[in-house]
Order: C-alpha cells, then structure tokens, then sequence
C-alpha cells in the first residue's frame, strides 16, 4: 500500500493533465503507403469501396469488416447501434492525424496511446495470412505507419504501441527489439491466447517474447477482447455482455498471478487495459485469501510478499469512470491506476471527460494522487515524457481546450 | 442506500448471532430410508462400499462419485488435496445432524442453510435419471428427509432448503407448492442453467417455477457451481480456478438485472450463494453505467429506478471473509447482505467463523449493522425465526460456544 499522500487538496479541471492510455486509432485507407517495402506492395491490405459505398479492407483475397467503423464519437446515444460502413459517415478524428489531434485538444488529452481496429487488437488478422512473410511484412509497415506517422506527426502527443506476430515467439522477440530500437515501450499481447488457439499465457513457448519485453522495458499491454472474445449468451439482452467484458481482464489477472510466468521474468510488466478497476479491491483481497488458505496444497510460494504486493509490481490499471474505484484507490495502489479516455468507442466520455474524470475527484483525493492516476504514472510505466516537447504549462485542460475552440464537436466534423 | 445506520458501536464477539445462508451437508447413507415410498424402495441411490473400502452411491446402475467426501473440516490445510473416499475419512459432522449441531455450537452458530453434495447443487443428479417418475420420487424423498429429518431434529437451528426437479418446470412448480405447504422458504436453481443444456434463466420456460416462487414467498438460491461449471484454464494453476469461482455469480448477477424475468416478475427473489460480496460496488456501479451510456439503443426501462436499485430489491449477497465488502458496506446495501460459514468446506474458517468475521467489524460498523448482516436479514429475507425455538440469550457466540465445551475440533472426531 502506497504512503499517506501529502500532496495538497483542490485542483481545478483546467489544471489536470490527462494521459490517455486506451484509445482507438481507425487506420486510414492510405496507410500502407509510405511503409511499404516494394516487394509487398501489391499484397499490403486495401481500403476499397464496396458496391453499395461501404469501405472494407481486402488482404490475401479477403474482405475484412472494418470494425473501426462502429466508432461513434459525435454521434448521439440513439444512434450508437446504427450500421455505419464507410469513412465518411465516421467523425475524422477517428481516422486522420489532424483531426484527431484537434479532437484531442477539445478535450483537454494531451497524450494517448492508440489501439489498432482492423488487425485487432494483437494484429490477429497477421496471424491468419497464409504467407506468413506477407504477414510479418504487413505487421511491420503496420507498426511503422503507427509509430512513425501516426504518433510521429506530433511528438508528445501519443504512446506508440507495436502490434506482435503472435505466430512466432523468436518474431515476437524481434519485433520487440526493433520497435524499442526506435523508442517504443509498449506492445500489445492476447488477454487470453488460448482462444486464439495458441498456448496460454503460462507456456514457456512466449518465454523468448516474454524475455525480449524484460530486457527493453516494454510493457505488454492486454486489452479487453483481445483473445477475440466477447462474452455473450444465448438469448441475454446485450446489455449482459456490456457489463461482463471488463471481467475478460479479472480472468487474466487471475491467470497471471499465479502463473509461472511472473517468476520466470521477475520483472515482466503486464497493463490491463479497459478492464476498468473497480473490481480490484476485491481481487487483491481474493487472490491474497486464496493465498493464505491454499499455499499449502497448492504450493504457491511468494516469498515474504503477499500476491497482493506482487500484483501491484506487474500490473497497471486503467479507469474511464470508476467512481468507487476512484474512492477506494488506497487498497488498489495509487501508484498502480493511469487514466483512459476510449476515444471513440462508446464508452468515452469525449469531448467531456475532464468533467468525467473531475467529478470522482471529491475532497479527498489529492492533488498529487490526481497527478499520479491522470499522467504521472502512465509517463512513469511507458516512459513517456510528453514535456520534453510541450511546456507543462501549455498541456493543461485549460491550455488545450483554448487551443481548440474552432472544434466543433457533434456530427463527423 | 441506506439510511446512516443509528445502531450504537462496541458489540463483543461473545454477542453475535451467527446465521449461515450457506453451508454443506454430506448426505448420510441412511438418508432415504425413513422417507421412500414403498413402490420405489429398492430404487433409491444406496450408498455402498466399493472393494477399497471407498462409499459411493449406487442410483440406476451407476456409480456416483462421493464428492462430499471432498469435506476439509477438522483436516489440516496441506491435507485439503487428500484423495478421501470413504465416510470414515471426514468429520461426523459432515454427515451426522447431531454432530453437526455440536459443530455448530462449538463454532457458535445458530442458524444454517445447508446445499446438497451428491445430488449436486440444483439436483442436477435426479434430473439425470432415465426413469423421471423414479428421479421425482427419489428428489422429493430428498427434500423429504432434508426438511423433516436434517432440519427437522433440531427446530430453529436450520433453514430448510429444497431442490427442484429442473427437466419440467411445471414440476418444479408444485414442488415449490409442496414444500412451501411445508415451511420451506428456499429452493436452489442452476446459475446458468444453459451449460446444464436447458433453455437459459431469461427463459419463459421457466415461468411456473418463477411464478410459483412468488406466490410462495420462496427464494431461489443460486450457487457457485449450480451449472455443474467451474473455470479451468489449459495449464493454469489451478489457484486460477479458485480465484475465479466467485465470478460465476457476477456473470449471473449481470444477466438477472437485465433480464426480462425482472420484468414478468417484480417480487422474484434471488440469493447468490457463496458468491461472496467484495465484488458488488463494482458490479452495482458498472449496470448503473451501463444503463446510463447504452440504454438509449438497448432499449432496457427501469422507470425510476436505477440498475442498480433494482438488483438490492431482487438480489441477496453473501460473505464468508470479505474485508473489503464490509468497509464498502453503504455501496452494497446493508440491508441485502448475509453471512456464511461454508462448513464443511475449505473457505471455511470453522471452527473459528466468530473470530473470522469480527475481526472485519472495526469500530466504524455499528451493532446494528453487524446484527442486520449477521442474522436479522437472513431471518427476514428466508422467513426464518429462530428464537420461537431458542431464547436470544442462548443463541449467541458465547452461550453457544458454552454449551459446546467437550467437542474436539480437530480431527473427524
């Protein structure tokens, strides 16, 4: 459990400095363009209208839905289930660099990290190709694209975040070193690679992977439905699966802790991204209650630390409105909770989430604990220094928002 | 929320009042014979001793394996894994109602409700039957021999629990009626009857059986492990497992409260059993947000209410060593939280539950909070009143424990 915090009490909104670290890119037609060795270029995924106006991507002969497209930032609640299909029926922020910077500024973020959509979330669609060459090439100029051009463009404003070619542990390890080679201290992984049909999260077959993220202090980033599963059930309104996703992560988290992985890599640094954390007092009581009522069975041995200690050492939390998780921060570690905006899902509070985040921020929560769980702790765990480029001062709420006020911030801009 | 509690501060542990809402009985091999109708008297499971000396029950030619015997009471903890096969392994108060009273005074407890083992937690076995007039027979002598002699023999010192015949829900209808005539005011269900290969909880095929326990005032008891489904993970420690248990419950939990059964009917009543508590600020928050983002295109309507309003008015929670849930207690609902032992088994803190769970009262939990969570919502919530059997003086931690001096706790006794 984290000290007493001394800071003082009584931020105002315009003062917070927001790091989000879950947001959502929706790639652009064009982005293969400049990444692309000449070799590939015919074979690299296009963007290309259907018929009926709608935007697919096609790779290796196959149409690919563009899930990026259900972003509904802009869009009224009442229409968050409508059938979009193309570009031009989405909010540009979603998808141009621009825009999506302006979109950031509305809203008072000044940094983000950017999860894919169409490759999904561990660059499953690599995976599958048949020519696993064109597969790696792809990947690649994909984690070129993001690192280079999409956060590239403005230096300071976003956490880069590589996709992994999850069909081989010794490419995984390389893709590591290559992407840490320029900078980069995050990649994403499956919450749960059994569902994709490969090892779990305990085998020894991701140890080089595993390995490779150690020695370059990259932090794999496990976000929901990353395994490619949603929890549904038959016939339950939808609402069900709404409200269970976030507990993919519980399940992982659960795996993790006691898994052998934490003690092959000491170090390893695993964050759970919108899992929301909420549920974290109780797993952290769990997990330390199994501990000390089945160690002697199940011969779990931590040492002189509680599971509880250790989770605290490898996990990262992430919140967009956990009211109670806010409240109950002591038993979480305050040192453990970063901030996530979800731009553009529905579950983003834009272009108001500092009034989101700010209204869980009662009396009791000081200013330094706001600092740590808004951007100190995520530039701390993704070695991520956005004021090397941009003055404290002008990376406020207030500061960003009085650079934007042309935005307009219904409809698809 | 409820009102701030008035209760004054300072109870003693000596002057709890412990009831259980969830603990085991091992059915003793004797138990169907005070209770068989003649016609079926040879058919009934018959607990016999195989060639090592191991007991299992005998029904319709097969063998069915023992799983009481898994009973951990009076064993020490590195043993829980012990591959135990016969009664003469575990404690006779397991199985024997009279040694189960002395463990309930040794341990201070009044009152319990007590889950089946061999027929599983909703009869799963009965339902399983090829003849269905003999599973129907063989249930009700169940129920039978659980109402009449298990609880019976000691009035005020149980509250009866019955199992319904699920493969026909009309049924299960007059089974409720049949045991209501009786007193009963619980009934178990499936947590998810759909990995039972029934229709699901949201189901209209259900109907009488909800329909029935409405009229009835009878609760529908739901526990960890009524789907005859425990997580398990390919290679995980099985720590993973236990960690995960409890989360059977949430994901029940999220599909009762948007279920239309709430809607057919509004007075329905659910315990989720064993499902612990810790959880529940999270969950009651997370429907509430839920609703509040998504309902505009889910259409869900609870008037004016919220979420999560609605699930403390259906809902009953319950805790056997849940810290934090206490400490949260006003997110939860003081008023729909119960306790239980879980005796016979591992998370049981038997013989020493009233050291367990005070040491979770600090000053900040009034008497009359401790009395609501420990035996006045039970009472209210299951129609149970102990004390026109017992006087409230000699239903307390201390007068219990007094009248219990000769028994040995450690051992099978």
């Amino acid at each position: 459990m984290a000290e007493r915090d001394e800071g003082t009490l009584g931020m105002l909104m315009d003062d917070l400095i927001l790091v989000s670290v879950d947001d959502h890119v929706v790639e652009p037609p064009d982005m293969f363009k400049n990444h692309t060795p000449a070799k590939w270029r015919d074979q690299m995924p296009k963007s290309i209208k259907g018929p009926a106006g709608n935007d697919v991507w096609v790779f290796e002969g196959n149409q690919i839905p563009n899930i990026g497209l259900n972003a509904v930032a802009g869009r009224p609640p009442e229409d968050y289930n409508m059938d979009v299909t193309s570009y031009d029926q989405i909010r540009r922020g979603t998808y141009d660099i621009h825009q999506r910077v302006r979109d950031m500024n509305v809203n008072g973020v000044l940094g983000s990290m950017c999860f894919p959509s169409f490759p999904q979330f561990t660059g499953q669609l690599f995976s599958r190709t048949q020519d696993k060459e064109l597969g790696l090439a792809a990947l690649r100029a994909y984690n070129d694209w993001h690192i280079d051009e999409w956060c590239g463009s403005y230096p300071g404003r976003f956490i880069p975040l590589a996709l992994p070619p999850i069909w081989d542990p010794e490419l995984m390890a390389a893709e590591v070193r290559r992407i840490a080679a320029k900078g980069v201290h995050a990649i994403t992984f499956s919450e749960d690679p059994t569902r994709l049909k490969y090892p779990s999260l305990h085998s020894e077959h991701w140890d080089p992977f595993y390995k490779a993220c150690v020695e370059n202090n990259v932090v794999i980033c496990l976000h929901i439905g990353s395994s490619s599963y949603i929890p549904t059930y038959e016939d339950a309104p939808f609402d069900v699966t709404i409200t269970m996703t976030p507990m993919n992560l519980f399940e992982t988290a659960a795996n993790l802790i006691w898994s052998p992985v934490l003690k092959r890599f000491p170090t390893i640094q695993f964050a759970l991204s919108e899992g929301g954390i909420g549920w974290l007092p109780y797993f952290l009581e769990r997990i330390d209650y199994v501990y000390e009522r089945h160690r002697f069975w199940t011969h779990q041995d931590f040492g002189d630390e509680l599971p509880s200690q250790r989770a605290r050492k490898h996990f990262t939390f992430c919140f967009i409105d956990d009211k109670y998780g806010i409240e109950a921060r002591k038993h979480i570690g305050v040192d453990n909770i970063t901030w996530e905006c979800d731009y553009p899902h529905s579950d983003s509070a834009w272009p108001t989430a500092p009034e989101a985040v700010m209204k869980h921020f009662d009396d009791s929560v000081t200013d330094s604990e706001i600092n740590k769980m808004t951007h100190l702790n995520a530039m701390r765990i993704f070695n991520y220094d956005p004021f090397k480029h941009i003055p404290r001062d002008q990376a406020t709420v207030g500061a960003l928002r009085a650079s934007a006020s042309d935005v307009t911030t219904s409809g698809i801009y």
